[in-house]
């Protein structure tokens, strides 16, 4: 059985160490394991960045930039490899994994405008014959932990830009889907990243709490669940870094009267059912405004989630894949009991699906709730699975009341034609990421990505602008020449 | 004896609470208590601002900015009456406080440019008839929490560019020194600030541990010790709010043997001496590269030394006032006694300087120690006192390595006619403030001062731009419209 | 018979030159002359401004913008004498004044922020150890030559970003309105303008070509009609020098059938009769798509007309003050004479209208047109009058057809409540300003105002970020020192 | 013989026409000839990139900048190809033509970043529920014409640029260089350009004529010299287009006391004779202060001059090609001649060289004179050849007053080690790019390039940031929504 390992310093390295078995979940087989980083590996993985960094600081960003440019090439070659690898570990449909990839690639698009992003400002005259400029000097070694609901789009999010920015990074990936970030990681060094500017290393707590503890560290990027975000930001902070961590979700979308009911269907089943609902930004509640919006609003998804195929990821006209893994699909599967006990109408009910040869497969079929209440469980927790609730409300003030009383606030989506219900909505709902007639309003990689409320914990968003803030730190530099007499003295002039 | 109470609501509010005595350093008298507010009192405060947000959010940013407009000529006018009351409780000289009024000054003008900061990025075709922006939106209630040294100013680099980012405030100044901004306080509401955006508590670790806890503050801002600052960063975070503390400093600055060496004289007295050294920016140490330039540096130092007058600060004619507290005066003569015990060369004694008239004041003349070394506590301790350190070291890199050595890194300065090595200083310190040929390199307020290492802790440093995002978040709105059809159709077109 | 002089050097100065009549168009009374500069009067404007500029250009940009501060306040001080001036030599009615001042003031307001709108890009290691930065540097002397019809808010447009960028400045107003330009130079002296800074001439085309021809003079901003404004860009562009030159204007208001028709007849009264029609921002068009549309419209304008008063602007009772000049009157009417004749219907007629006690004022009563079709001299020609024209569409397309077809594409708005009519309107028409729901598109001072097509000719926008750029040109410093042996060699390396 | 034609909408295209005949400069032969556009193929360009516009305006920023992402790697692909046309019209040696490419690629890295410098400014709230905000629109059809000097790289400065920001394009090169662009324009097409948006036009006065006289030409761009960009510059403004049309330079180093003398001197060789002194931004003229300075560097050079090697730019081995036509070194023998008469000191002869094998090569060596003043026309005059002139002055004051009062303002350079000299220097010089110790300051990619004085004319430089709002027209959009009254109203409220 083959061992993911870590890859420090450009180089594999894979001590006799702790591992994990990684599945498929289409097939729940697992035919490799994972490496779990000891402190000493991780360590070892910050003190290569720390050794690589004095060089890359100093590197014009002109020149980080073109490895980018060579990283994107990279990337877009070898596509089909990497969203194999991500498919199998994850189970994810290929298309949808291309989909992730594509957004991955964006990121690093972004990064390569690198010599742009990292001008400082600069006042001629500040004072009298003094000038004052800053510049935005990279941090050192900065450690991001990513998920494994995209497993090679959130690291794409983080360290091209903490790369391009000067930095040396310790990435440590999700232990269930590790091979195709160590795939892309070995790209970006083909790609002409220096040994040692961003190092791999595969883990659990015991990695995650080295990077924390240690004082070579000086900053944290975290995307993950809620309860662990609070301890990475608590834990990481405590220690005197910076650090932005992302948490969980429960994102609603408000369907108006007035709202193009075909775009709000085919975009509600995407936004909830993609990827299995394991999206921090999937649309888990339908609010529906007026019973007769409802009535339509149910009966539509109903039609169209009938026509929804579930199977083996590898198969591009399948739909949805598997849940990540067998303990994930008895929570999501322990959810819709106790919806269906607290008094919700299943509408639709993925439980106890089959495919066909893939029996040992995480497999759950989607899942459709009416006349959801904001005090059952499926409504306020997060479920990360393919189940949509549907809250019925009178006015569209109501709508919003329930979003902004809620503990999250990631993503939030309208769908109406009318200006004015648009422009209201984006302005008062507490939510940091908001679409008009877009399910999921993922900003652009020119653009950040931050949740409010218990969605994002810390001052900066993650990647785009603020991800070349969070990145590097600022320094003022104030200068006056003294007088000129030197110049204008003897030394200076000559008798011819 | 007058009771300086809090401002809740736009109201003067002083229940029967624990109060403190407010002192005149330079008479050692004191008469005038401070209030200490209580929890209940705190969170009254809280509830204010919380209560005034809504509307303050919506009012538009000109005019907010206009707000900041006419307070800024409230201050000038009223300069003379601030800086008297800043002498009697802080005891600064009344040219310096009026220094520091004009800094603080600076950020209410900074703050009128709201409109302009707070433009959003906006991404015509961030996708096909896909648009999207980005909106700087205030957070909500945000606490202050002041120094004593600084009692104008440094409130002002937090609250008037948390206000027109549209939040609402509690500020907790020092106990110490509470009149000055108290007043300020005052000409805000004059100038038309609504009742409630901006909130006075005076007190103690009861009102700051109710600020931190209070799950209706969003974020701190902090300026104070370095244990201080950490206890903030920590506990505030831990609650999830967006923190940045300013904590000490020990600034150092080069005197090359290039140096004008008449400008670096002049440029150390007012630096190390001034506001009796109790400012974060002051230069502590003077690191000379190579023996004649130490020599001639310590020689100059002692002979203008000489001349550094001190006394009672409403008395413009001095240079030097008293330090804060008897306490205070206490402790830094500890640290001469140490630093002479240690082997350091006292050159210049200020210890039992007596003022004529004023025999309890807690003055202490300048102090100058030559042959000071990296181990001595008068190096590595902030002593916030008018004591300068010469160390002496052999070549530039030495010097450096210095200050990187250090815990703190605030500001730091380097004094040359030399393009070469000003350049290779400022891009291999490790502060976060640098000036060259500049002994104080505070940043002017449309930049931010931040130092880095444990002078710090947060990603955004205090006021300029940076504060702009520290006090905003930013919200991304993604926006499509669903097909023109409906426009198209008949209800749009009609025959003639 | 007082006559209104010129400003140079801070100096009012008033040579024996020729003179013209300012006639109040209340009453068509004249009781003053202006002078107007011979090309020696304004060479010695250009001469002063010249030698003012070296110290005003090294004077920091936090100083300048404080001149501003001042400024602005006086404004406020003064602002009802300076609507009194307006409102006697343009009629407009005093509370349309102080409008109109406001927004003047708002430039100011603006122009305070010099020192962030002034800051440059700084590239570090923009190549290794090679720092590269810009600054914005001032271009000398610049002109600025501005119409009667905001005799008081276009020269504010123009000078005060001028002159914070660090020009000096010759301002050549309107002689049909001149006095309270005059006034509000003054009062910039008063604010602490040094003498020389900002000039003014008073004059016609000699003092304008003088202006055009002379070397000395960098950049030109013009407001006026697009004839001059096309002379005005030819001839100082065939000087080398930078333009922009604003002209003319027909602007249109879409009104659709779902439009609030009580916002947009009220939207409109004011947009096309305001200040007399004689803005460049006017609303002189109001396409209605649809019969329907139409109809209801021409109704409700109709009725709302009955109730507009006209007569002395003293009495801001008054909705309306008099045209400009009795030359001008005429040629309004006759375009009124060529509608009906071109076969246009004139539902309300304004020809004939008598102000009582004001015989000899050049009053003309309020216009409404419907059923004008595009081959009309009505439609085709800027009128600068009280006429508004209403074109009869089948579809919004047809609407956007009639605009993108026009010669002028200064502003323009549309009334809907729909959010797809309003994105598609904004992307595809050819216009520079454009208002959803808003008549007067007018950009704030924090963003700039320029039409497009024959509305502007230049690159930049006037006011707002693009003057920055206009007034400014770039430097581009590249900078690297040579290598650190000097600095590391026996000089700055001494043995103990 | 082959005729180097026009690719007009995606396709070569050659109609019978005038043709010029392209000459190696190295051998004096021609084996080609180039058409020359007549007006009617030059509208067929213009049409066809009209064409071309409303779709590519569309086209989302992101994806106009992914062609760019594609078509950077081709021309790195291609880049030998490339180098060897450029060497063969041109005469360079072939490792200048890859610096020239790798400076042209480095814009098209530049224009990959068009997302994020395409953003334009948002105002939430800019009034009472009221929001603002810009968009940069592309202008249309806009005219490219560039000079013979940088076949490659001029070009790659405008249109890649223009095209990113959703121009369409009518590139017409120098006729004398006409192979490398035509090629480059070919692996823009495979890079995914669409047809239409980028057509070029071989040709003369003829083709730039049509350019600028056409009225769906919205703006041109120009290199060149300072005559016919004073011709381009007042034709084109005066039909209404915006310009900017960069000219001549006389580029001044100067060089100080203190300079490092080795620095100096290799870096004068390389800026005075590189490319034969066929650079806008070579240096012609260098400044020595002081007599010492002077004979030192003249000895200095004298000596290193020695080495220069001329001959066929295939040959890497060789230094210095040819001038571009026999006209040319004609012209510039002339100049020297004329020096020599006027009494200056040739202290080198380049004339009379003899190139072995290459006896009819316009070939010229390498010339320094001695003594210059500043009326002889060598000093006056932009030569265009590998001509160095030394002037000899007593301060650095007197050294500027010789940049300063020159009618060109390109580029200049100090050679100094001093902080207060450099910033002195790069204050006061009136040059719009400016190097301390950096011989020839082109701004790179990320910043514009543009001199001052009549060396540009235009209010903004080319390519870098300036180019985003050259190429693009600011429009400014305000919108408000009617009352919530609507959507409150029954219409979105239902019974249960």
């Amino acid at each position: 059985m083959s061992v993911i390992g870590h890859i420090i310093n450009g180089e594999p390295h894979t001590p006799a160490e702790r591992t994990a078995k990684v599945y498929n979940p289409a097939t729940g087989v697992s035919t490799k394991t994972v490496a779990l980083a000891s402190q000493a590996t991780t360590e070892q993985a910050i003190a290569a960045a720390q050794a690589a960094y004095p060089a890359w600081r100093q590197t014009p960003p002109l020149k980080r930039a073109r490895v980018m440019f060579n990283f994107k090439a990279l990337l877009e070659q070898h596509a089909d490899e990497i969203c194999a690898l991500i498919t199998d570990e994850h189970g994810k449909v290929l298309n949808d994994a291309m989909g992730e990839l594509q957004r991955g690639i964006e990121n690093v698009e972004y990064a390569t405008a690198a010599p742009e992003l990292l001008k400082g400002e600069h006042s001629k005259n500040a004072g009298p014959n003094i000038d004052s400029w800053s510049e935005f000097q990279p941090l050192g070694v900065v450690a991001a932990i990513t998920p494994f609901n995209f497993p090679a789009m959130v690291p794409l999010w983080m360290w091209p830009m903490a790369v391009v920015c000067g930095n040396t990074v310790v990435l440590k990936p999700s232990e269930r889907a590790p091979s195709a970030v160590r795939f892309i990681v070995e790209l970006a060094h083909q790609a002409g990243l220096p040994n040692g500017v961003l190092n791999l290393v595969n883990g659990d707590k015991e990695a995650v709490d080295t990077l924390l503890q240690d004082d070579r560290v000086q900053a944290v990027s975290f995307v993950g669940s809620t309860p662990i975000a609070e301890y990475i930001y608590a834990s990481a902070t405590a220690k005197g870094k910076r650090v932005q961590a992302l948490g969980g979700a429960k994102n609603h979308a408000i369907v108006m009267p007035d709202a193009d009911m075909d775009n709000a269907v085919n975009a509600l089943i995407g936004a909830a059912y993609g990827s299995c609902g394991e999206r921090c930004m999937a649309i888990s509640v339908a609010v529906a405004v007026g019973d007769k919006t409802a009535d339509e609003l149910v009966a539509r998804l109903q039609e169209k989630m009938a026509a929804i195929k579930v199977g083996n990821g590898l198969d591009n006209s399948n739909d949805m894949g598997p849940l990540i893994t067998a303990e994930h699909k008895q929570r999501v599967s322990g959810y819709i009991d106790a919806g269906v006990a607290a008094g919700a109408s299943l509408v639709v009910d993925g439980r106890g699906l089959a495919v066909d040869g893939h029996e040992q497969g995480y497999f759950l079929g989607p899942c459709l709730f009416d006349h959801v209440t904001s005090d059952m469980s499926i409504y306020t927790d997060e479920i990360f699975g393919p189940v949509l609730c549907v809250v019925r409300v009178k006015t569209m003030q109501e709508a919003m009341d329930l979003i902004n009383a809620h503990e999250y606030g990631n993503g939030t989506c309208i769908f109406t034609r009318d200006g004015e219900a648009a422009r209201y909505f984006g302005d008062n709902i507490l939510v940091g990421m908001v679409g008009i007639n877009i399910p999921l309003p993922v900003p652009m990689a020119f653009h950040s990505f931050g949740g409010w409320k218990r969605s994002l914990f810390g001052d900066l968003s993650a990647y785009g602008p603020d991800a070349v803030r969070f990145y590097t730190r600022r320094k003022t530099l104030t200068q006056r020449w003294p007088s000129a007499g030197v110049r204008e003295g003897a030394q200076f002039s000559f008798p011819s």
